[in-house]
């Protein structure tokens, strides 16, 4: 049996299950790999925190030089975070031979490049499939299963949290702030919950995605965001009036060299699988040329999901022929594909408060055909009152044109306010 | 480059399309991968047959021993279907060193023991991606995303016809036999439907789902099955109220060293991922000791999507890196895992017509309680009639209890008789 010994770079959440499941299937990863995974070393900050996980303390080291210059050492798990010295470490790692696992999104995203070009001149792995989507294989499905297709587009429910959310204001009523409140109640949003339900975490996830799907560096900067605070309780009615449920979709689509690439609340169908993915759930859906539609489902986050895919890439890691590369150019300066498209065209939902007079939707009409944004239904409800709302749905419409719609009505004799803009797909 | 020489053997339906992928992307596949893969020979039964598809006629050959003896070919990609000679063809081509790709479930389900081994002593690759779900990799994530997991339980929707044919019966109230006409029109099923409609093909491929995430050889003869030819609408239409749709579920379970394994049509709720999984459309459900609930959903039949996962398995198997073998016992006979179940646990749905007048419920339920059968609900509806179908719906209960209760059921006075019986799977 071939024997690896490994260092983990944090003993943290996820890499507290990385340890636990090396420990527990030490017997049953054995038999059926052949291959015993031996934990070396753990880095930390400070060897003398207490710590809930029952491991051998003479594993810890708060020097990450004893891990760089021990050449027993070939896979480095790397579960700190942040990008400061993670991508250091990672490099001088790689510098030395060693092979690189890592949860940290934010550091892919960000430096995948740099951090490629040092796998492939030393001759090692790179594995993050941990960093998208936690225990959802999707990057290796992208890698190994897929070569067969041209990518046409992903849709992807890639933040937990967020979705969390949106599940609990459909399912049960519940205002924005109520469901964020139990989400940091239950720790599915930060105390600071900015980089989740504005999009921020998606968009990291997407570039990872997109770039391996499409095979051309998308830089996050690139990625459209929008997030879920401003969705109210009365478009999520509205939506399942229409037949849509309202997720956080991650879109990227490639036409020839075009790419769009973005985050944003999205009504979807919901007879679509992609409208029962609910609570912390994630799933991504990739249309291919041959494979038509295909979609993954599981846990996006937490210990054991997120330390399940660090295992496959662990063991993975262990053999060269695993070891991939990305095939397009490796700057943020030059990307392979430079057409970033900020006109891209979907569906509309569109929410007005109006003055309940004659002439007001003939008014607002003639602006969205002035515009060339088709109307595909208008709803007025209410009963005579000063003020009404008016949820209009368009057909497949121009993203600017809609904008310049939007600021045309706002100046309507008549318009109380726009009161919300969402995004519609319907070809998923 | 690395070129790459394979032979197919057959050049219908998945084999044109395994011929249009590796032609059409020959030039993303080389740059990808580093790999130019080059069909060399087709292997077909009369070389003068007409063919829809559009390639030279010189690779044709009518003798497979030219592929067999040509030791350029290393990789033989079979796409015949039967055992015979499918099974002899694959195993004399890894006798010769050749690695073996094939879409064939029949010969996987019943003589993969043998086929390992061959793969095994010849130290060649043996891969079936295809075999099951068609484009969806679920058994490369068995194989390289779930090594950290023990898999506790597997919910198949893996056969397209079935599926075809309760997503018609569901949605549109259709009954079973117009349904079936209509997929017989669109070619969803074939003129004989048996084999799928009453299960048999879906138990091809539980058995080779269940034994790869198992780890335990679990034969074909094993497996329970029960088709949905006996499904009507009345209880499609019951089981929406309940909040179910049923489905032909393929389910494996794993508890200790006992397995179940059974195919039928089975109530799920409608809440559940896999119940929004429509038309031809297949997903697998897992659930994994560490990863939690994982599920992949995409097309389970087809010429490019099967193809598309025929292409991924040849591209695997240019690398002995990607080899694997089963380590489970490689016989029928002696299965390492000995103890199959019949006695399995789940919810029932039964309907039974019954004589309106007093009394008729509380015998019913009194045999009910003489069995250990708990009854979660009863729903009688209709007019004061003759005959009243009463609906029960039980917890948790054994199948040869059930079993039992029905047979006591259909002898009671005022009992006409047991119309349907449905499984329940609420835990999903």
């Amino acid at each position: 049996m071939k024997t690896v010994k490994i260092a983990l770079l944090g003993i943290g959440n996820v890499g507290g299950g990385v340890y636990r499941i090396l420990n527990e299937d030490k017997a049953s990863i054995g038999h059926r790999e052949g291959l015993a995974c031996e934990i070396k070393y753990v880095l930390v900050r400070d060897v003398n925190k207490p710590r809930d996980l029952d491991f051998p303390k003479s594993l810890l080291t708060d020097d990450f030089n004893v891990i760089l210059d021990d050449d027993e050492i070939e896979i480095v798990a790397e579960f700190m975070g942040g990008i400061h010295p993670a991508k250091e470490y990672m490099i001088e790692c790689m510098k030395k031979g060693k092979s690189v696992v890592t949860a940290n999104k934010e550091v892919i995203a960000k430096h995948w490049p740099d951090l490629n070009r040092a796998a492939k001149e030393n001759g090692v792995g790179l594995f993050f499939e941990p960093s998208v989507a936690g225990g959802i294989p999707i990057l290796k499905t992208l890698w190994t299963s897929m070569q067969g297709n041209d990518i046409e587009s992903i849709y992807g429910i890639i933040n937990g949290t967020t979705n969390y959310i949106l599940s609990r204001m459909t399912d049960e009523g519940l205002t924005y702030e109520a469901a964020l409140n139990d989400a940091k109640k239950l720790g599915y949003a930060e105390p600071d919950p900015t980089n989740d339900v504005e999009g921020y975490d998606a968009t990291y996830k997407l570039s990872i995605l997109a770039s391996l799907a499409f095979h051309a560096k998308v830089p996050v900067e690139k990625i459209y965001v929008e997030g879920i605070s401003g969705i109210s309780p009365i478009d999520i009615d509205y939506a399942k009036e229409l037949g849509y449920v309202i997720k956080l979709l991650a879109i990227g689509k490639k036409n020839g060299e075009t790419i769009e690439v973005r985050v944003h609340p999205t009504m979807i169908k919901k007879t679509h699988p992609l409208a029962s993915v609910n609570g912390a759930y994630n799933a991504v859906f990739i249309k291919g040329s041959a494979v038509g539609g295909l979609m993954l489902y599981g846990q996006g986050a937490g210990r054991m999901p997120t330390a399940s895919a660090a295992v496959s890439d662990i063991i993975s890691a262990t053999n060269p022929a695993n070891f991939k590369y990305t095939t397009f150019e490796n700057t943020y300066e030059t990307p392979k594909c430079l057409n970033f498209k900020n006109d891209w065209e979907c569906g509309y939902y569109i929410r007005v408060s109006v003055h309940d007079r004659p002439g007001v939707l003939a008014s607002l009409a003639a602006v969205f055909g002035q515009h060339m944004v088709s109307i595909q239904s208008v709803i007025q409800t209410g009963q005579r009152e000063d003020q009404v709302p008016l949820r209009i749905v368009t057909h497949l419409a121009k993203e600017q044109s809609v904008k310049q719609t939007i600021e045309a009505i706002k100046a309507l004799d008549g318009v109380i306010q726009v009161d919300s803009l969402i995004r519609v797909e319907d070809d998923i």
